[in-house]
């Protein structure tokens, strides 16, 4: 059974905020501020350049990798951290796009966030090989996947919607169909269970600084299929992906399994952030995590609909096929999402008219949800969004 | 007139340490720790989501560039930060490749970093359009430059030797022979002045955490050239690189200038350390740490050679032709390096039987030198490296 307000003390929460955000970037964990400070003064400031072997930098991208790996049901040794998930993404796509040479059609949808299609669309213009990136609506992935295509590329979790794809059935339907499966967990790791062994993904990839609380930029992850571990040829071969990266040889020669995923010299400080903020979910697992989501959404739902008539619902009902978020339609969803800040409820705003929210039971509680639902309800029946210093649009959004 | 005990005064230092290894790692400048305690606790843990606007996040990849920008003779605006310089390689070398489509050569040297061949392999490998890489001496690049070759990719000072390219001459030959040029600038960003606009660089990449003192695994740099920069097309188009990142399109459309060599979302803390040590730059600049560095690699040289006739030089002894390292080959150099490591003369080693010192005057001052140089003295002329703990290899060397 998990103390969920014991996980709650270890975050630090600015006084008068509820924070539905999280799936966007989460708290600070105050773990991180002392790791942090520590890494810095003991390693970095004693031990120089010591600290690559004597405080186990050069391994610190697979040790935090096998944090990860607990959360998205993947084997230990078969996740490594580095770079950001666009790079990621770009990495494990060129990838399994090598290993179906004959096929030419990389499935997506149009709930993957953009980036993962920006990037298969660099890819593809770079390859030159006559690509073609598919986008279809995320309730015809299923139906498009076919012997045509090479890679399916997508986002379990819709970013705007909540909604969540069928990785099982459609990993199946893909490998019935000869098809390699690339899987952002952006909005799954850390939000809801991941089965990677169990639907037999070939690749996976994901962010941190959302669910997983490692911070603004924290590093991203990818996992590759044990089965296609030492066989995936990198295109992003980096010295610390060779098999041996301190013989200096003029040639690359791909390391063992997902060793060779490592591009460049790995982010120390960040990912010694990112490895305390982990550090908590020592005190759950995602089926507590889980059990806790459905309950706080369930819970948000329900108030939210019975108090705003003029919100819409735009997240599955069904508990089952949603991520850890709720998101409704707003025409004027911009204005309340800043009217909402302004009073402390920290949701965001997904152009074109949608005002998102995380639910993270790590941080966030029941009177976290009421105290949210009687402020949404305030603001939306009162139209104190109709402002116009709430309508002027900041550079990030 | 630079005071460098002021800036050596900003370096926490270990006792009894003397660092001849800032061209590998730089050590920490306090004004990191404060800067990083305040990002993550004023920042990340009071601003929250709101950071990327409120904190300037969003602007820092730009902003961190510009302090870079002013130390490798670049214009203001056309630095961005991110990734790591393997990643910049790949960028800047997919765009440089791109804008000479009917040459198949790109041109490197054997004393480049392994990394930068590696990742032109992968990118080779991937395009599988016949390209080929051709490395040559470092000395044989000049005669080299030919109208068959569409790229040059050089590191301008040599990793393990500190011979330094001329980056103006070997430019404009390219130039005149319609190759597109990427400069790596790693042993050289803040070890000599470098002048990019004077010498016409196409792309120049380099990474942070050596001469710039950025901290271990700090993010890396990319520079366009003005005249490309609107018009090279990025093989990783990530989000952030896209003309309106927030507009959530579903497809990319390259940002203006340096802004379309972003990718994702930006390493927030990690830049902040960076930001904080290029402060220490303001105190000085690249003339006057240029003039003592020279200074201090002559001082070396003589006090070493001196004493130290089993010592092979292999640094240029003209001083215009060398970066801010000195090296030396002698065959039983690893356990040499260790044997001084022992008694706090940091030096590295690298492959097959170099031993490598770095001199970097923001913190190296002459009483260094000459201490470093006695204890080197003793240790060689009474074989104390000859000892079996000094010879077992490292996993980190």
């Amino acid at each position: 059974m998990t103390d969920f307000s014991a996980t709650k003390a270890r975050f630090h929460l600015p006084d008068g905020v509820i924070y539905l955000d999280g799936n966007s970037l989460g708290p600070l964990p105050l773990g991180a501020q002392e790791r942090m400070a520590s890494v810095m003064q003991d390693e970095w400031g004693e031990m120089l350049i010591t600290g690559w072997n004597k405080a186990g930098w050069m391994d610190q991208p697979t040790r935090v990798g096998d944090r990860i790996a607990r959360l998205i049901g993947a084997q230990p040794g078969h996740v490594v951290m580095g770079d950001t998930l666009s790079i990621k993404v770009y990495q494990a796509l060129a990838s399994a796009v090598a290993m179906n040479p004959g096929r030419k059609v990389i499935l997506s949808d149009s709930g993957n966030f953009p980036s993962d299609l920006y990037m298969a669309e660099g890819l593809i213009r770079f390859l030159g090989q006559g690509h073609e990136l598919r986008v279809v609506a995320p309730e015809e992935v299923e139906d498009n996947i076919t012997d045509e295509v090479a890679v399916t590329l997508i986002t379990e979790v819709d970013y705007r919607t909540g909604r969540m794809h069928d990785m099982k059935a459609l990993t199946a339907k893909a490998h019935a169909n000869g098809v390699i499966t690339v899987w952002d967990l952006a909005h799954t790791a850390g939000a809801t269970p991941v089965d990677l062994v169990g639907a037999d993904a070939d690749f996976a990839v994901g962010c941190t600084y959302k669910y997983l609380n490692g911070g603004p930029g924290a590093p991203a992850f990818i996992y590759v299929n044990p089965r296609h571990a030492d066989a995936a040829l990198p295109a992003l071969s980096g010295w610390l992906g060779h098999d041996a990266p301190f013989a200096f040889e003029q040639s690359y020669r791909p390391g063992p399994g997902i060793e060779r995923m490592r591009v460049g010299t790995p982010p120390v400080l960040a990912l010694a952030a990112l490895d305390a903020a982990l550090a908590i979910w020592d005190m759950t697992d995602m089926q507590a995590v889980r059990a806790r989501s459905l309950e706080l959404t369930e819970r948000f739902i329900a108030g939210v609909e019975a108090a705003c008539p003029m919100l819409t619902l735009i997240t599955p009902r069904d508990g089952a096929r949603r991520g850890s978020q709720v998101s409704f339609e707003f025409a004027d969803g911009y204005a309340a999402i800043q009217a909402l800040i302004a009073r402390g409820v920290i949701g965001d705003f997904r152009a074109p008219d949608i005002m998102r929210f995380g639910f993270t039971p790590l941080y966030i509680d029941e009177s976290d949800v009421d105290a949210a639902t009687d402020i949404i309800a305030d603001v939306m029946t009162n139209r104190l969004w109709d402002k116009p210093e709430y309508k002027t649009r900041a550079k990030v959004t």
